[in-house]
């Protein structure tokens, strides 16, 4: 029996009103009469999601000829000095907030279809005529969120502590829209590892409960025939889920459901969903090597072959299908760090079934996770090194460690002393993204370290702040601020989901569950 | 007493419904699917006024990007090689039929906002991920026009006629819209001078009486404290008139009045504006001087001026306040030109006020006529060469010798040497516009030269129909066919109300008067 009908309809009764918010540019305005090639930024203060108005006029002789403009929305102020004609990465183009505009009559209060994700907006004029010059006489974003502000309890803590709450939390509060957006400036979907991170740190935040509900439905709405869950999918002009299966994202809505769960209390969705959550345990049998009962090798080999070929598009066309995203390092050996991610998942899925009293399956489960669990310790560890070795290649890299120690695989001395061990690895595979650096900072804590925890959570995360960021970032590397993985800080996506999860450290949600 | 906002109350009252015609395109589709860097050309078959819809739609995975299109409207396939980027000229750039869109959710029917005067539409894609790649279903123009169809009586003629006339036709039908538009795609305004050749036109084809009647309140409501019309107006976002005045535009009113009237019978419209009509022989008076009873001279000199400063934006900025405009060659001294269109108007005045009864003021006008004929003839007329010549530099033009002989201040036999006279003289300044060709066809018929006349608009007119006009165009020089006043095709105005005359000609309402 297909229960995705059902769960559709559950997800679209879940549907959120957006809050609105009318803002206006804190610099910029009043404005001079504008000229051809005249430009004018307004500066709104903060990182706004929403729909723009311009409120346009003129001075002069009746405007005879259309006004034609150039309106650049930017996240960051780096991008205002890049042009679209000169990006050449491999992300589409089609992301780049540039518009050109014709304006036949004016007065006009000029409302733009689309949504921008932005603080600042360049207005440019290409042409007006000798007769007459445009004025730009108000502006305004309705910005809109479903995070509801009055939900969000004061933080306390030091100035830098209380920065980068106030940036983590304004990007959580850009991505809550319709559903858990995953950077609604440059990838307006939704994706499942950056939920379980969103939905955590809502749960200490906003408390945006009915939105991970909503998200969790229409994950499970979106599975494929055989019950495989998608790494991400669309909702819009119809769900849809994209064609792109990653072994630990679809294994991750166990973790979800389960923190969700824990979180509220909500058994009857549990129930609801717990086949959806077992069955993609079933499925992950596949990735595994029933001899050794590790996860095959061969993940960072296929990574290497797609990043030659041609214009690989997302984070999905990265990886094999069903294979493991980890973190967005592309010379990553993905073996080891797999193994941890499934049995992390495991005990997840083990706790949700204490959780909603489901008996049936336990034992099996736990026997698997005990064998596994043995197999990467016997196979997989170094014990004279105190680390684990992934692949063939017996790659040293943070990854493998850091998940290893959420897997709560060795005795927590050891993982600690795995952790250790790495940072003393120069040629060790480094993390990359924000969202492996998040789960470095929760190993950190799970480990007893919770004071390198805040320290690397305040030196990576701070260091945005220091740079003038208003919302997280999709990628940060400290050595190389203006790095960009797509050639061009224009496409980059400066309010993204995984990267919000400092809330929830500094808010301590984490230690009280 | 101010008598604008009564005008302007019957000119909204008479403000015609748009008829609307669904119009495919006879190629370009069915289209291959596109990705970026393709293009498609859509042929609509002839020339069309009104707002597109493109149905998109994908084939491949489900778009993970915006689309990016661009979308260029071109009357004539000369536009389509041409660059916006390249567009140096001195008419804005603003009037160029190219939008860049981005379309966030596939299928959509992208319904553009703008109204738009073409023929071709290339639809070029600058952006879709690799994912995907886009399709466009289907695609229409709802043409409109406020031209009755139905009350184009069919015509027969030559091929070569019946050509022509379908040209003109089309012509004025695209320019028939709220008003009587000069140039639907790159001059949206309502001239006096051209609403005066379309009127005619108009009486022998779609018997637009209403839309006629519609304009001449329009000019009539948009007149200065001072009673002078202006030479063009705007009707958006409100009437205005424009800051451009034109003392042979002013003057045609009066011809303009009284050709409707003589048309439709129209007593009641004809009394109403008869004052509008007389003020502006009033004010012309400031034209002359008392000595002479002539036209100033000097508006040659400051029509040169004007070019060598930088960018004239209009006609209007290329003469002095209140002088002539005659034709749009810069170097013609207008004086005797436009000594002869007063008289002509002077004329048409003195019909006028015969039709509406208007004895008053009917001697005195009648005697100035007289007194400004004899002035020319005495003073401009050069009775060895047969010819009038204008201004201190005693300059021989074409123009000077239409205008003489449709004045009727020469016998016809004479005006008749005149523009036999003119041709003979290799240096004489020559017509620019069909504007002015217009004048000088009904001149030949005027002196009793019909075959002269209709070979030189088979000529002229046909011309451009041999290089695949569907509407006739604003400038057109037989001798250099791709030239354009203003830099490049790219503004060019292909569809433009000063050219649809043949078809008075050709259907011989001008005859029946």
């Amino acid at each position: 029996m297909d229960h995705r009908p059902e769960y559709l309809k559950k997800a679209d009764a879940l549907k959120p009103a957006l809050r609105v918010q009318r803002v206006r540019p804190v610099s910029g305005l009043p404005a001079e009469a504008m000229a051809e090639g005249d430009s004018l930024l307004l500066d709104f203060g903060n990182h706004h999601v929403g729909h723009v108005t311009l409120k346009l006029n003129y001075t002069g002789s009746h405007p005879d000829a259309p006004v034609w403009l150039r309106l650049k929305f930017c996240e960051s102020k780096r991008e205002l000095n890049e042009s679209v004609e000169g990006y050449k990465g491999w992300i589409s183009r089609g992301w780049i907030q540039e518009e050109q505009v014709h304006v036949d009559v004016l007065p006009r209060a000029l409302s733009l279809e689309r949504r921008y994700a932005f603080r600042y907006l360049r207005v440019e004029v290409l042409a007006v005529s000798m007769k007459f010059r445009l004025t730009v006489e108000d502006a305004w974003v309705d910005s809109t969120t479903s995070a509801d502000d009055s939900a969000l309890a004061p933080f306390s803590g030091t100035p830098e502590e209380e920065a980068i709450d106030r940036v983590a939390t304004r990007t959580l509060r850009g991505c809550m829209q319709d559903f858990f957006e995953d950077g609604p400036k440059r990838d307006r979907r939704l994706w499942l590892g950056d939920l379980r991170l969103q939905a955590l740190t809502s749960y200490a935040t906003f408390h945006g409960d009915a939105l991970v509900r909503r998200c969790l439905y229409l994950f499970a709405a979106a599975a494929n025939d055989d019950g495989q869950l998608t790494a991400c999918l669309f909702t819009e002009p119809k769900l849809e889920g994209d064609d792109n299966w990653m072994a630990d994202y679809a294994l991750f809505f166990i973790s979800t459901l389960k923190d969700y769960v824990e979180h509220t209390g909500d058994r009857e969705t549990g129930r609801d969903l717990l086949p959806v959550a077992l069955r993609q345990l079933e499925l992950s049998e596949s990735y595994f090597d029933p001899e050794t009962q590790l996860v095959r090798d061969g993940n960072a080999k296929s990574l290497t072959r797609e990043k030659q070929s041609d214009g690989p598009e997302t984070r999905a066309n990265m990886v094999d299908q069903s294979a493991f995203f980890i973190d967005w390092n592309l010379t990553l050996n993905k073996q080891a760090a797999g193994q941890a991610v499934w049995i992390y998942c495991a005990r997840d899925a083990l706790r949700l079934m204490e959780l909603l009293d489901e008996a049936a399956g336990r034992q099996a489960l736990e026997e698997k996770i005990e064998a596994r669990s043995a197999a990467a310790v016997a196979r997989l560890y170094d014990p004279a090194r105190g680390l684990f070795l992934s692949g063939a290649e017996r790659q040293v890299s943070w990854a493998s460690q850091v998940w290893f120690a959420l897997a709560d695989v060795l005795p927590q001395e050891a993982a600690r002393r795995a952790l250790e061990a790495v940072a003393k690895e120069p040629e060790a595979t480094i993390m990359v993204s924000p969202y492996m650096m998040h789960h470095y900072v929760d190993a950190l804590y799970h480990v007893g370290c919770p004071d390198q925890a805040r320290r690397v959570m305040l030196d990576y995360w701070g260091g945005m702040v220091k740079l003038g960021a208003d919302t997280f970032f999709e990628l940060y590397n400290p050595a190389n601020p203006d790095e960009s993985p797509y050639g061009s800080p224009i496409v980059n996506s400066y309010c993204h989901a995984w990267s919000c999860t400092p809330a929830y450290f500094l808010r301590g949600t984490q230690r009280k569950l």
